[in-house]
């Protein structure tokens, strides 16, 4: 007769890289993207298409989500896409429409980089850099992502362990960028009611592992537009510093994600809710 | 260019089954266990120590979680281990001790049966019979609760997709019972900081598929203490109908589970909190 | 600049339950089906339908499994099923009609049992008792099986790991049953080109760290015919003390795993080249 | 009562990617790197270590595998490590070390390339590239070296589906490189007795699926020296058309993998036992 062995008696380990690791800042890092603070008291909602696909549409978009209360714009130029004959993202072209969208709506930017050799173009036009899921231990990617001062949007591998997650944000601390933001992003499980398991027990694990801010994407997560505001609910019950959400001004004719994505008035009614819980939690919705 | 053909349009299935699924009874089950009604507005907790240890151990615990703010007791006189050189439970004289702890303090009991022969045993004495994870897709054993007049908690597996749930829920009210509760309890990932991967998509998911209530055991979900009051905040924001949480009146000393087991007085912390986050999502915790 | 910590320097570990752990017997374990050998240089294939069906389906698919050379007889009297409403076997009539099946072709016979309270008919009627996978964690069902005098075949959990896998063979051995068989039968994984992913792995990992027999079952472990005679194969050449493989004399027809299993002249085929993979292992086929 | 809903008819997929699906080239493609075919009747064995450590260390190594048995010989000059204080390769010193020991030994080398901006440089050393398990997604990166005219060994993906593999190779094919050959080298699951879950599934899968040459790596796909052997038989068994082994001539001194990689003994007895594997299965090991 003896206890259960099976128990974690903590999850925070004495092995977690020096510099990601919360005693390396035991306050906690904030993350300005042009002078939007991330891992304050106030919570961060990023909100936009998965991909930029005409000045219409994203301009369209990124008023409607202005209005909803979102803070910054996402909008992904460069798209990883598992056929090579799927829609690949207007590139450039994308970009410069992510920049005029920015001064009509006021709205930093977040884009996606793909490849080293896109860092420099990405990092002239948009206010942060993500770097996804699959390309979390895209190593030359993050060693170059870590030399540019531009604030990063790291997201967690689909199949990433909590310690390659922070052995992935230590290689851009390594090289001197420290404006870094985590995001869970759902990971693959046996269940397939949903397109990935949003890991919700990600947020506290981080925030007790490291100092960097944590937001969650609850679009790619789970794959079901009716499931975003109920887990965007949750996220920010669980602790999280921000969202990532999906927003379409069509959704049925998106080229990509249009399933997982909100419509613009779901999204406004989504941001109701979240000022509740945000309060519920001590903490609000940063403003624009 | 096409668009992606990867989203699910929609977590609702037309092959559930026909039973459980929503529009069987689209205005939602109620579960009436000894008067406390779990599926309505009122979020209910249920809490105690994992396994019955002892007469002291039992009582003081139950004390505590009643005057923190928990309706019904839970603690287990059979327990399923993965070795059988671990504490099995105190059998009979465990179900004794739970009936005087609800003279005591006035709880209801929720207990685990495992075994077809126990079935009539365990419902004489508790008010609610639990049956665990490993025992989701134990057939006969469903058949036999299925039988009984008592309210049952069913877990999910640790394996188990959403339609295996919903199909062992069926073996419960093909038997004429219907006062059936889920309990999303943690699944089985690669993920190793927390025991399971406690899955938080699965309330919403379980809500719209399913009219019948639905829990969380965030104690058994993440394994780790620490973890525990966070994720029973997501929980409710998530829409949970309420909480199964283990709480020791000294987890160092457990015989069972004690790494994932709440202090007393971190279970009543908790409990503040959780009134917030209730009242945030429009309902309230029940209160005996 | 260091080694890489991720590794594992064996498979082997000190903490395996004393019963079932290679150490306790290093010569490895030879369990005894009415005089039919498992464990030693022969590789012992049986096979069968999923269920029993009617007399002519089992008699039928008896004789030409038998024809084919396998030596134990399989066919399922009580079927654990996902949903109420599928078929759930023929209980003791299809037990009477393997009695009948084993005298016609001299075949010992292996079927389930699920509930504790069948034990004692199934153990009149089979020669080998088959716990399933989803009773692999079924503790009162283990300690019943383990009072028996009959060989136990013990289906891996589909979600069990190698130690909770030892751990329920223990609890068998702790009863004073030794005749124990493992069974790999396909584990939960993201990947769904294949009903579950067979873990070969397991097969060398058992065979160092305990001393009992290890056989494999394909058939549910791919769930897909064409890939039953490959991953046979692969099997032996893996360690395999023996296969448990699905036939039936009409699949298309079968109540239950039809398209899973053989036809009679595909297993007499497959039966050809695994004699090849035996010898090509320095072993050989056992043969009735 | 009604036949199981749950079995898949067949594993051969109508939407699988047009250029690498089956029946693009229904004999099978065979892949030439420098002379030597993969996907023939003759199985190809590519080992040598993880990383170039050393010249001594390469040296050593590469005659001892071409004294066993080996046709090709790997070895990293670029290495993808989790943590960035890991050893992280030679780089261009690796690669001129791999071609003195490609002189000296006769044998092709096949090396790992993880960023598009050494693709160039790679091509002009090894003979055949190396698309690693975290980049299987890269998609500028697989892109740039279908753009070569180079052999390309693709990686699964440890997370990857059959599904996202072929789309992966359908990016190299749609490039005008047709010389891909697949390597399965363990997927993520819940089981920790291995570092990954090595799929022999995915061997017959692919097979039946893509025209493409598929290997295996059971060195990284257990993790385990003691297994490899075992694992390496049942990969020939269910139809792998080589396999891709570390063997160092002082694992226990290796910067990377020792515990995974054989000594030169161990692999020159494996060869042994893989000529009479892969005779049983009516196919013969390639002598250089």
């Amino acid at each position: 007769m003896g206890t259960d062995s099976c128990s974690i008696d903590t999850a925070i380990r004495a092995d977690d890289p020096e510099l990601v690791r919360r005693s390396a800042r035991p306050e906690g890092t904030i993350v300005d993207v042009n002078g939007i603070k991330i891992g304050g008291k106030e919570i961060v909602i990023m909100a936009g298409p998965c991909a930029v696909e005409s000045e219409e549409q994203l301009t369209e978009t990124a008023r409607s989500v202005r209005a909803g209360g979102a803070s910054l714009l996402r909008g992904g130029a460069f798209k990883p896409r598992t056929s090579p004959y799927s829609f690949q993202g207007l590139g450039k072209e994308g970009l410069e429409m992510l920049e005029r969208a920015r001064k009509l709506t006021g709205m930093p930017v977040v884009s996606e980089v793909m490849d080293t050799r896109q860092v420099e173009t990405v990092a002239r036009y948009a206010d942060m850099l993500q770097i996804g899921s699959r390309n979390m231990q895209n190593f030359p990617l993050l060693k170059e992502a870590g030399q540019t001062s531009k604030p990063i949007l790291l997201k967690r591998g689909m199949m990433a362990t909590i310690e390659e997650y922070l052995n992935a944000a230590e290689y851009l601390l390594s090289q001197g960028n420290t404006q870094v933001v985590l995001c869970e992003r759902g990971i693959r499980t046996f269940e397939s009611a949903t397109r990935y398991t949003l890991d919700l027990n990600a947020i506290p694990v981080l925030k007790q592992r490291t100092h960097l801010p944590v937001i969650v994407d609850p679009s790619h997560g789970t794959g079901v537009r009716s499931l975003v505001p109920t887990m965007s609910k949750a996220s920010l019950a669980a602790g999280a510093d921000g969202l990532l959400i999906e927003v379409h001004f069509r959704p049925e004719e998106a080229l990509c994600d249009g399933s997982q994505s909100l419509y613009p008035d779901e999204f406004g009614m989504m941001m109701e809710d979240l000022r509740k819980i945000a309060e519920a939690v001590g903490r609000s919705i940063h403003k624009l």
